[in-house]
């Protein structure tokens, strides 16, 4: 077996890979070539916790099979430890052989900074300058590496609910990447006038207004994945020409700012245009022209997982990477 | 992460810890303090095969938290690999944190066997002597040092439809234990006059006769575990006094010997006295004389897996066993 840290699955895997890998992930999911089952939940209840078992397996010219553990034990923040921790075991889609473990918490980041990017790469304007990033946590780093992937924008502003963070944020990026991070002190700064938008928080409420999102413009819900979450309005929806989801089966399910006006009849299902994989696919259309708003609402899938961890081990074994047990 | 081959299990953990592991997950189990979902199964049509995930988690003193990744690939015997790879993965119950991965097919030998050694303990005669055991397959091994381990036997007779493979293994085995291992060259022989019998074969009708089960026997049915499969006659559970099985969700679900007697009316649920958590928890009562037969109907379940796994990783860490990544 290869265990892969999280440095080790950044020096095999870039963005770049990854996002291509996403893409292919998704394409092929759209066509049906993806098993992707119940995740499995046991609730730990002397830790107000809760384990998490996502198998998948995909079809195709190169198939992968694996399952994600994810652990959500909020207790673990006063204990020193991630309150998140994440591992994903990778099989031998050849012979059912346990082959790999890997860092599940920086494969969780990276496919989902990687899906935003290939959403952001097939759907925004390929002028695209001004990027906005609302949420400064664990994700965003992640997500603003995507848009600065899919995209050559000259500068990012970068709002938070706590304008200390966005500053620090703001800074530390400023040195990761070549590009001029602005700190924003309210997310209509942050969000007017920029070419590519992209919220990754924990919201109940929506983090922006849907006037302040010009013509043109491309955005991004990575945030909300539980019913009970919200981060895109509902008039953006509405006044958006395109609206993509990663899987149709998991936004539907999930997203509660797709979910809640759905219920409501402020919007139906014709407001949505299909899934990233039919756009890779091409049997649906994105962006026609310079003038039409595009959103991409995702909530991942295990399928992201499998075919990335699959790809991340292939690069790693390529290089020597990693422990083998 | 820990990582734990056969061979370091093996150093780490005995036959005895394990039929005492096996009994506190059954006991953990039959008191409501296990949740066991749903086993998950992904179809591979590519390789005819199937990749199944098999999380569990018990409460108690000692919780345990873990997931048995098994695939059942009839192609790998063609490549030289095992056709059914396992690998148990182990979770810290308290941080949700992965912490160890162990070769699953001699986890599985291992708590099958126990799981058989823990109801003969608790069913079987204290003067029993002889042995029965039918099958010879990669199970059989472990089922034999169970049985071993539960009565000091002073013969074992080994039946086999291959009479040649009964004789090897009667002369591998006699090296390996300290007692007389007798090849049979029919069932009868084997199980006639034996006090305790054990049938772990893969078998679609009944591997003996219950006729030749003498009073006073023990009786222990480890193969079938599919509703097609069937190792014991019905008259035996007619004719038994007690009748345990290792978990009756299990049992009623997929073992044929009795799904298909209880199906036709020839058996009712009154014939079944309980679970062997049960027995142990003495909530139920077993053998009351030693002239009653007992029967122990086992198809597994992950709350094994999971104690067994959790203990085994205790012991190899005190002992510095196992490779640490």
């Amino acid at each position: 077996m290869l265990v892969l840290n999280q440095a080790e699955i950044m020096q095999s895997f870039s963005m770049r890979e990854a996002i291509d890998a996403d893409k292919e992930a998704l394409a092929l999911y759209s066509k049906g070539q993806a098993s992707v089952p119940l995740r499995t939940n046991i609730d730990i209840p002397s830790q107000a916790g809760q384990s998490l078992y996502m198998p998948a397996y995909v079809e195709g010219q190169t198939p992968a099979l694996g399952v994600k553990i994810v652990s959500v034990y909020p207790g673990n923040v006063e204990k020193g430890l991630p309150a998140v921790p994440a591992t994903m075991i990778v099989l031998d889609p050849f012979t059912g052989i346990v082959k790999a473990s890997l860092d599940g918490t920086y494969l969780t980041q990276l496919r989902t900074g990687a899906v935003q990017g290939a959403a952001t790469e097939l759907l925004a304007r390929k002028d695209a300058k001004i990027g906005a990033l609302i949420g400064t946590g664990g994700q965003a780093s992640a997500q603003l590496e995507a848009m600065l992937t899919a995209r050559e924008l000259e500068e990012v502003r970068i709002f938070d609910i706590n304008y200390d963070r966005a500053v620090a944020f703001a800074k530390e990026m400023a040195e990761k990447f070549n590009c001029q991070m602005i700190p924003a002190k309210t997310s209509q700064a942050c969000v007017e006038g920029a070419d590519i938008i992209t919220t990754v928080t924990t919201s109940k409420v929506p983090t922006f207004s849907a006037e302040w999102v010009k013509p043109g413009a491309h955005v991004n819900g990575v945030g909300s994945y539980t019913p009970e979450m919200c981060e895109l309005p509902k008039e953006l929806f509405q006044k958006a020409d395109v609206t993509i989801f990663d899987t149709m089966d998991g936004v539907l399910k999930e997203a509660g700012d797709v979910m809640v006006p759905l219920d409501a009849g402020e919007l139906t299902l014709n407001d949505f245009t299909g899934e990233l994989g039919q756009l890779v696919n091409e049997t649906i259309t994105g962006r026609t022209s310079a003038k039409e708003i595009t959103v991409f609402k995702s909530v991942g899938s295990a399928v992201l997982d499998v075919v990335v961890a699959n790809k991340i081990v292939e690069k790693a074994l390529e290089k020597g990477l990693g422990t083998n047990v």
